[in-house]
């Protein structure tokens, strides 16, 4: 048999197009559910395949993702979040147009454990200063986090922490006027269930762990990070 | 009551210390099963609790990784990959001491999607190379990916990649003396099937994805690849 038809838009395709239009027009925002595979295959008159590879393709591109046993949803827009050598929670979201804001979980004073002791280039037992706590964009938690730093060669972080918003406001005030990031490390992990519960995520959910050293004008280590970010709010970005 | 003994090691410290020599002399390579926590419970006379407490030490630290219903692992030691303007797959892995492999799993030339299109600079529907494989270091898999190229500026390319191995080798026999990356994208995803298969990890497990263009010496996409790399086998290293 040949097909003398010219060639058509696949209707997998048009039904893709079809429900991008939708989200685009808002009919669907970012975190709605969409209707069924049954009641999409109804809307369009075509079987549940034809519609999965629909849904398929707008995973693909990243507009909807899909739950097992839970549907499809409309994938909140991520955030994009530049990483190099200025990494500033507080300029990258307000650059992205998003609000800002940082929710302390704890501020504590404990010794450094070998590894942490080794990234800010203090003794093993020295005491720092740890600060927990959750990054929100738009209200939305985005990230959990905890930084470290050297209590010693800092003193008064951790009231300055405690006061302001933000790392790079709480060292302005105790005198460190700029710091650099150096070697990131960044890796996906499994949120465990307490970064679960503060990212209003599922356990098990994929999150984008970053690591990172900041370093003052004099390259001494003010700063030892670890930031764990929901993959389907935060696209890291670099630009060489 | 007062404690009038001087400051001891913490039980669950002094468990994970051993579990750690254990593990440093080989005793437990990495991607062996620990014993179960009553085992250990056992081993070392404490109650699960403390076990527990050492165990998550021990995950925290990254030697140890959990599954949930299968117990504990000693963690594959990550390979370090860095990334930035020249991304080589081949170089970064020798220069991490692992043995690089890329298995083919399709070539194909196919239409370029909007998308696909804006990031190679060229019309929509306009014939493109696809090109998906799995990257290895050592023997295991590390990374799924799919490398797309624009074949009408870079006739020959199929071809050069069905003969050599790898993306840098392919387009040097074609006339690409070099190429810069630009613009990559990371975030964190769940395994699909397909991608689990590959990759010899659990379906929904954690994957880094990097999105990114590489552009030749003048400016003109030739490479728009997206990567899956195993979370626990690669760690992106960032040096700025």
């Amino acid at each position: 048999m040949r097909n003398t038809q010219p060639p058509r838009t696949p209707i997998w395709r048009a039904i893709g197009n079809a429900l991008r239009q939708d989200i685009s027009e808002g009919r669907y925002a970012p975190g709605d559910k969409l209707p069924t595979e049954a009641a999409l295959a109804d809307r369009f008159g075509v079987n549940r395949h034809t519609v999965r590879h629909a849904l398929s393709d707008l995973v693909e591109q990243g507009l909807v993702r899909t739950r097992r046993g839970a549907g499809a949803f409309v994938a909140a827009m991520p955030t994009d979040y530049p990483i190099g050598e200025r990494v500033r929670f507080r300029e990258n979201l307000l650059a992205a147009g998003r609000t800002p804001e940082k929710r302390l979980l704890l501020i504590e004073e404990r010794a450094a454990t070998l590894g942490e002791a080794k990234a800010l280039n203090v003794a093993e037992g020295e005491v720092i200063c740890a600060y927990h706590g959750i990054s929100l964009a738009d209200g939305q938690p985005v990230a959990v986090f905890e930084s470290l730093f050297p209590a010693s060669r800092l003193p008064g972080i951790a009231n300055a922490l405690s006061e302001n918003h933000g790392v790079t406001a709480a060292l302005t005030q105790i005198g460190v006027a700029d710091y650099i990031r150096v070697s990131t490390r960044l890796t996906a992990v499994s949120a465990t269930a307490t970064q679960a519960l503060h990212l209003q995520v599922r356990e098990g959910d994929p999150l984008l762990r970053s690591t990172g050293v900041n370093l003052d004008t004099d390259a001494q280590p003010v700063e030892y990070g670890r930031t764990f970010f929901a993959g389907d709010r935060i696209t890291l970005t670099l630009e060489s």
